[in-house]
């Protein structure tokens, strides 16, 4: 157990996080390809006793570390979001890969200062893998610093959602006008997609219907590695955004996903 | 280097089809999330130059080994297809998962007596797994055991496709029908979803379009486990199968899908 206090700096936020991705990667995979009791939420997506059992442990490490710090997690709500600091996290993103074994589901954990998110991480349990993006920093993967590729045409990228189940029938009339002129589409990334955007393997992910703990880890990942991020307006993503993102590898892709957007809306 | 004659017996023919997946893999993986020509084939689907080495390199070690069995490879074509002894092999099954980073491609090499699939293997080589199918055998993860669910109702089992874009107008009448009555619906599998299949964590994959060298390694794999896997009118998979291909963890489950595709067809 580390010392329970820890200066509030970016280097010691950063260490943190790490702290709290390993913890919930050593709790996750003690259920992963185990039998489980999937239980049911009112939104019918599956939730497991492994979702809970990571979110707990990490509410109590932050208030242990961070007691003046807010949390907002996917399984125990929101408290104290009227701090200066918050944490964002979602212990199991990607719980459809997680109840079928599917060894691509994330843990994502974000910290937001004044509402901006700043430090974010997309870890991988199965795998082992994880990215972790700063402001102002690059983003790296493991030890290795990633980059976006250099797409900047709809027409060459290799474009993610991950399930055309996800959209309602404006979003679905987006998401068909921009992957049917894209190079290649794929179902199926959850975190991960946006993780593999990072380091230069897909060009864009286009979604809806995401909350906060699905998107802000993801912000400072895709952003420290030159990709662009924001809502469908192209508005920053904040807690307070509508759940559509659009995440992209340049600026260039970026405005021409939100320009047919715009159209087809 | 090993012996270059080996004897034709079932241990022989399954320590053979593990060396060619090691050979598979370690070529595979040096092209893995690096830059690549990718270049389109006529029906468009991203072919990479390591399909093409390991193809090449299987190829070349089958004819040593086994110079009176056939070949059929996804790439370089059919030889032999009259012979008593069969080798059919899909180098990178999942190329859009390949070229987009994401760890869940397959090598599948399966060998046919008398165009029955005795042998099959779902070689993952990015995480390392590995599933092993022999007739009369049960189907083996590792080194261990594994046993398809005894899921036996589409309302509760986990229902994954590659992808929607693979169906046609019937296919996809077909596919909402059984899909949407599953408990949930994935996409993004490729041939792991079967393995996930034989190891218990996932119910029922549905899919068409697919080519002998796609489903033929599966047959063994999924079949030792338990469960079952045919074509949608319930026959047995062969070279001359129509591409259509419906796997269920348990003969109930998979009637009950045969039931539904005759239906909505």
């Amino acid at each position: 157990m580390q010392d329970t206090t820890l200066p509030s700096n970016d280097e010691a936020l950063c260490a943190f996080a790490q702290e709290l991705a390993d913890m919930a990667r050593s709790i996750s995979m003690q259920y992963f390809r185990t039998e489980l009791d999937v239980l049911e939420k009112d939104d019918l997506s599956p939730v497991t006793i492994a979702d809970r059992a990571v979110e707990a442990a990490m509410r109590e490490r932050i208030a242990q570390v961070y007691p003046d710090h807010g949390i907002y997690g996917e399984e125990q709500g929101q408290q104290g979001l009227d701090r200066a600091h918050i944490w964002v996290v979602d212990p199991i993103d990607g719980t459809k890969s997680f109840v079928t074994g599917m060894p691509t589901f994330g843990t994502l954990i974000a910290h937001l200062e004044e509402g901006t998110p700043d430090l974010g991480l997309i870890s991988i349990p199965p795998t082992g893998e994880c990215w972790t993006g700063q402001a102002g920093m690059p983003t790296t993967f493991g030890d290795s610093r990633c980059l976006t590729s250099g797409c900047t045409s709809l027409a060459d990228a290799r474009f993610y959602t991950t399930s055309p189940d996800i959209f309602d029938e404006n979003g679905l009339r987006c998401f068909e006008a921009l992957s049917r002129r894209a190079r290649m589409r794929r179902f199926g990334g959850d975190c991960y997609a946006y993780g593999l955007l990072a380091s230069g393997y897909v060009d864009a992910v286009f979604e809806m219907d995401l909350q906060p703990y699905d998107y802000m880890a993801l912000v400072p990942v895709v952003e420290g590695a030159g990709g662009v991020i924001t809502d469908w307006q192209g508005r920053p993503l904040s807690l307070d955004s509508d759940g559509r993102v659009v995440a992209a590898a340049t600026g260039e892709l970026h405005r021409e996903m939100l320009e047919i957007i715009a159209t087809v809306s």
